[in-house]
């Protein structure tokens, strides 16, 4: 997709051969290119969001770990430094995959060949993720198509950010969108603003907007009333994690949105790479660890200030906040899994067959 | 209740002896009074949510109209300002209930006594909306009590603001809960941020802040995941228009929370004066009309900047939104209706007997 004009990974090589990410803290309002130097850099882009979205936080650490070994390709410091990108961040299960792919990988190969090894296998992991969610597009656009046949549109509503700045490329739940809108079907974007980050309006409001789509950003409190209203025909969404029992782990929210989908009889899919299935969590509401983040985020808003990134007090002062950054939306609210593999109810059995 | 300090019903004479109000558009950050000068001023005060809250917008209306009567008190100038008035805003029905009263009560009067009499009954409607929000706290009260002495605590969920400052003193929604906390019950309250104006935030969080009850501020996409979490006992919100039915419709937002509560088996209360009620509307998910705002609320966010209140883009530029004021909850989801007669199921029968 681009950015700025420009045709571009969400990994990619800076002017002066870094290997970089968009630094997502501060965009739309600013382009700006975080260089991933090192292993502290890697897991800082993480812990701090510099990236974000479940698949782009697996590649980043996949990265991380590459470089890492140019500095030091022993085993132990394969095993410290993996240890050290899990700990990132809780809630992503891609994040744990995808060092874990790594260093297997790296056990097999002799010291000496390791980061050159690596980097490649983290390139080749990024492109992987681009063809997965090729495939996830493909199939999600025949949803779309079918709803546009049958409706002449395809209004559909989307929260937080599972695009192409959440992935390698094309994004998960966005995938569809893309390619409907490239074939020319009537399709409309609600974005869900996605307080407290607000990843909504300003990421998918921006990547969507960027390339053409038609979208619009709505409040995170407006989408139940579209759905009695008749306005949404479709919600497609990303995920950080989908248990074994179809629970699905996503951004703060996702679970509030699903309910009035079910209420007003409208589709909920959830749309991932099977590298998001956690097959060893048995029951998602119970088990998926929940990041609680700091209340700074709630008690502040994103906004441009100054032609700046800033965040400002948005809540009376001397109060506190909870701020849980994700929920669990329980697997009898999905519609379907939509993976590379296939379109799937959100049931043990299916779920298993994916293993 | 207290502001700054001071004892205060939400509206009041200024030092100059004008009608006066606080701003609420710039509230917390800046206290701000407001005087009503003359039926235009009331107008903008409620049109430009200077005041909201579906009991104070007809408590302003009132005042408007009193102060009319000093300007033109013929029978035409007080039809026409009635009109007036109650074109402000569409959803709050309280504003047609009190402009109607006032406009009874001055047609009985002769035209040289209106100006006065008009003034006297507005006054005296501000401490009935007082005496009927004290009915209602000592009955949400009750349910408070039980919950207490079942579990050693009581964990609200509240959105927007029907607080003091959505009345004329107490609140409707939170009349219950300053009671509970002034009689030592361990109350606390979880305030909705209630994006696009964040009267959660802002209004909702400062005034159970000034008076000292325990009050954090949450996103409006995290109720849902709370609830799941065992941490959410209660949900008391106010409402704009009850329908005969006993549907509900209140801020933007609200409907998501009441379906949270249904699903996690936690009461959802409403709290209102009988004035809300609107008994000619047979079916509030069809009938009632829905305010839809500027977009503008949407692309921007009320936030502290430079020591004043101001509203800062915070979405991608360029992309629009759509922006409904609120949202209809079908009485299916109602646990129960607070009024000042008591509480009661919110069924077709149950509220004809209210009529």
């Amino acid at each position: 997709m681009k950015i700025a004009g420009r045709h571009t990974r969400s990994v990619f090589l800076d002017e002066q051969g870094r290997v970089s990410v968009f630094d997502q803290r501060v965009l739309p309002f600013e382009i700006r290119e975080y260089p991933l130097i090192d292993l502290s850099s890697a897991h800082d882009a993480i812990m701090h969001m510099v990236v974000r979205g479940a698949p782009l936080i697996g590649i980043t650490a996949a990265f991380g770990l590459a470089l890492h070994m140019r500095d030091d390709p022993s085993d132990k410091s394969v095993f410290n430094a993996a240890d050290f990108l899990k700990s990132a961040r809780p809630t992503a299960v891609n994040l744990a995959w995808a060092v874990d792919l790594m260093v297997q990988h790296l056990m097999a190969l002799d010291l000496n060949a390791r980061h050159e090894a690596a980097l490649e296998r983290a390139w080749q992991l990024l492109e992987e993720d681009v063809a997965v969610n090729q495939a996830i597009g493909q199939l999600g656009l025949e949803l779309i198509r079918k709803v546009c046949a049958h409706r002449g549109r395809c209004h559909i509503l989307t929260h937080c950010n599972a695009g192409w700045l959440a992935t390698g490329d094309w994004g998960t739940a966005l995938a569809p969108i893309y390619m409907a809108h490239d074939e020319g079907l009537h399709v409309h974007v609600y974005a869900d603003e996605t307080r407290p980050r607000s990843q909504g309006s300003l990421l998918t409001a921006f990547e969507l907007h960027e390339h053409g789509v038609p979208v619009e950003v709505i409040v995170d409190n407006a989408g139940g009333h579209l759905m009695q209203a008749g306005d949404i025909d479709m919600v497609i969404v990303g995920t950080d994690r989908v248990a074994a029992n179809g629970d699905v782990a996503n951004k703060i929210g996702t679970y509030l949105k699903a309910l009035a989908a079910k209420d007003n009889n409208i589709p909920f899919y959830v749309a991932c790479p099977l590298s998001t299935i956690d097959h060893e969590i048995k029951d998602g509401c119970r088990d998926i660890p929940i990041e609680e983040r700091s209340q700074n985020e709630v008690l502040n808003a994103p906004v441009l200030s100054a032609g700046k990134f800033s965040w400002l007090p948005s809540a009376t002062s001397g109060v506190g906040a909870r701020n849980p950054g994700f929920d669990v939306t329980p697997a009898r609210l999905v519609t379907a899994i939509i993976t590379q593999k296939g379109i799937v109810p959100a049931t043990t059995e299916a779920i298993a067959k994916l293993a």
